[in-house]
């Protein structure tokens, strides 16, 4: 009975996974679990309020393992890229007030109209290079998120790990890393090695966990499958990710409106025990 | 007025981009445009008769493009993996049939809850090295298509152009190529010096366009868009395929509720017109 509290190993809880619930409600929820972290959105934070939910979070001994989102880098217009930017700052600001060392990116997808999309992955390289030291002085990592290429056209030009790697790498490893998100990746035949790359290189600022699950939904935003119920050897991901040294959170980002319909510390319950099942 | 049967240049219609039509409706619907190619389908192919079809399309002065298709390699259960086989082979006379000399592979999923999809893969590339010279001795190529990401668990497993190359090098080019479908590759940053790998080593057996738009609908099979319609830069590929020695058909293959909708007719000219502002 002694390991009463020891929750699910590196479990992390994004927010957006139980979304029903309230940050208060999270906070008791996760900690009832023994589940040690959390990642949190931009949007219910500062709904919340980012200093009441720091001290929150604090307060309960949790880590914020990754906040969610900066990016959005792709405008063309040059006020359109003056807000990004700005709006990118605040971002790393509210991170830095969290307490979390990484702020995830989506990168941003097409303007409408355009079909150049070599010249919107130039403009995310170069939105990061602004950013970046920046967020770098706060304590901030900026972890480039490669998504899956079927959001290439709408959410994100930044479609492999490859991709992200190569931008990644052009700054300090404390500034800007990669997530290496199952649901993104799973694909990819030379996932194994860009994994081994990234970790190689200290680049892995977040690893996220979800299902790839069939047929796809409408808009394809909502479609992630729970842990264990769809095509991906989770498992096989978290042991390559940890071959490479990494030994931190493993969060578990799940969109699905299943998930969001039941109860809400049901779902936790439910999300720990597929972790123990089919990640750890 | 001398160029009045002149057609788009190089311009092939696939049959299921204009499904609407009958074998008889399609010849004479591209014949009355100028156009000389069409890429056919198997199952429609086999309801009006293979010789039948291969008569009407041969006495039209038609050139069949390609044949869709065969593939779905990745059984694991070997009676399943046995009649796949013979299917293809079926295929690959079908193709000598209609005298064409390119067979489309859509490799195949995952089976159900089968998560190795390393294993898929490598039995993909063991049923083509039994297909291959098969092919060959008909005078057919065996087009290895990679499918968009998105399709990876229940279509193919061969995700990008740089993977379907891997497995197409291992054979003689006149017996394997690929196929280079923009639908399919345009997310891909590495996408133009594939594409310039497969067009020196005379890979490219197929080269068709569609165009990317979203949201994408349920399933995400129907949602290729019309040419001139989305996120693609269609002449860029041409270009860019053209650039290495490729002067073959640009086939034309949309799969489109809006398309197949419209009179058959007015779809074909459509279509016409959206090659030449689009794509040449």
């Amino acid at each position: 009975m002694t390991t009463d509290n020891a929750g699910p190993t590196r479990l992390s809880v994004n927010q957006e996974t139980v979304r029903q619930l309230s940050i208060p409600a999270l906070v008791q929820g996760v900690t009832a679990l023994g589940i040690t972290g959390i990642g949190l959105w931009r949007a219910p934070v500062q709904e919340y309020g980012v200093e009441a939910a720091a001290k929150l979070v604090r307060d309960a001994g949790l880590t914020v393992t990754s906040l969610c989102r900066g990016g959005f880098f792709t405008a063309a217009d040059p006020d359109d890229r003056k807000a990004a930017l700005a709006d990118n700052r605040t971002a790393i600001e509210e991170a830095a007030t969290l307490g979390t060392d990484t702020l995830v990116l989506v990168s941003g997808g097409l303007p409408a109209g355009d079909r150049d999309i070599a010249a919107a992955r130039a403009r995310v390289a170069d939105a990061i290079t602004e950013l970046a030291p920046y967020a770098g002085e706060r304590g901030v990592r900026l972890a480039i998120e490669p998504l899956h290429p079927m959001y290439a056209s709408d959410r994100c030009v930044i479609s492999t790990l490859g991709q992200a790697l190569d931008i990644a790498e052009r700054f300090p490893a404390e500034q800007v890393g990669v997530v290496v998100d199952t649901y993104h990746i799973w694909w990819d035949d030379q996932v194994g090695a860009l994994i081994d790359r990234a970790g190689a290189a200290g680049r892995i600022a977040s690893f996220q966990v979800a299902d790839w699950i069939t047929p796809l939904p409408e808009g394809v935003l909502l479609g992630r499958g729970q842990l264990g119920d769809g095509s991906i050897d989770l498992r096989w991901y978290r042991e390559r990710v940890d071959a490479t040294g990494f030994d931190g959170a493993i969060e578990v980002e799940i969109f699905n409106p299943r998930l969001w319909a039941k109860e809400g510390t049901e779902a936790l319950a439910e999300i720990a025990d597929r972790y123990v099942r089919h990640v750890f």
